[in-house]
């Protein structure tokens, strides 16, 4: 199982902009990225925030055949939003959940946020790649878009221009 | 006047290790384009913090002939250390040192850190350029690249590679 973070951040590091939820921040451009990216993955993996401010957005798109995993720690709040195989609920380790996605014949795995599910993976030494979007803003405060102290060290993959002012930068996560 | 700022982050926005004071996780290749990049500054502004982290390297490089300006609410703490024209310290607001500093004939002038001094000229609408070196590292804590709220639009200018893994990034800041 390979497992890509992808996330938008502005250029001082962070996935949202103040106290507002989600990445409305984020390009034009940086949106038609993420789309056209994910659909090269067979299923994602989000936090039960992320999926509480994308879900009208989530579940107008859920024609593409990619299994959407939610982690929280109350999967049975969620019942009604269950469609098995395209929207999911667990309260799995991420190790567990990778093991489970695996066992059901995934194999590419994109990691959509926030800063807690992506420090939980991080630490847990289970993140291949980091795809991320650098946005021509300074916000000063906001989610970061790691959680806890961290110390990993990436290789650079490459670095691209989606816009004259948006920048994608593709890393290797270093083991 | 013409005021650049010149640092270097991990890719998550901290220009410090966690609690490690100073920019040691830099890589040589920064090093390298930050001295390169002084030789075209007549000036240089940075916070007592900074002063006193880098103090043995600066005064080691004091041949350069460039006006290194500190500001400290203490100036008269550093009395011993003060050589004019070379290395002064200053209480003033950052836009009376700028209106001072242009006054004696100084036109380009690099803002060396930290975090609040980065703020504090932001905040004030004085900064022209952000020169950042993005190091292949996520911290998750640390000193952040800028101290407070702010919502800066910035103009990509260039991209460039130090190294295979470190990338230059170069903007204008829009008003």
């Amino acid at each position: 199982m390979r497992v890509t973070l992808i996330a938008a951040q502005s250029l001082d590091g962070f996935i949202t902009k103040h106290a507002t939820p989600g990445s409305a921040f984020a390009s034009a451009a940086d949106q038609l990225h993420l789309r056209k990216a994910l659909a090269n993955f067979d299923c994602s993996v989000m936090g039960a925030e992320t999926y509480r401010t994308a879900r009208e957005l989530i579940r107008d798109r859920m024609r593409a055949p990619r299994l959407r995993m939610v982690l929280t720690r109350t999967p049975q709040n969620f019942s009604a939003d269950i469609r098995p195989g395209i929207l999911e609920f667990s309260s799995a380790s991420p190790a567990e959940l990778l093991s489970d996605l695996a066992a059901r014949g995934h194999q590419r795995c994109a990691l959509l946020g926030g800063a807690q599910i992506h420090s939980l993976f991080l630490k847990a030494g289970l993140v291949n790649e980091l795809w991320l979007t650098i946005e021509p803003m300074l916000f000063g405060s906001g989610m970061p878009l790691v959680a806890e102290a961290v110390d990993i060290r990436l290789k650079r993959l490459s670095t691209e221009s989606l816009t004259a002012d948006t920048a994608l930068m593709k890393y290797e996560v270093l083991r």
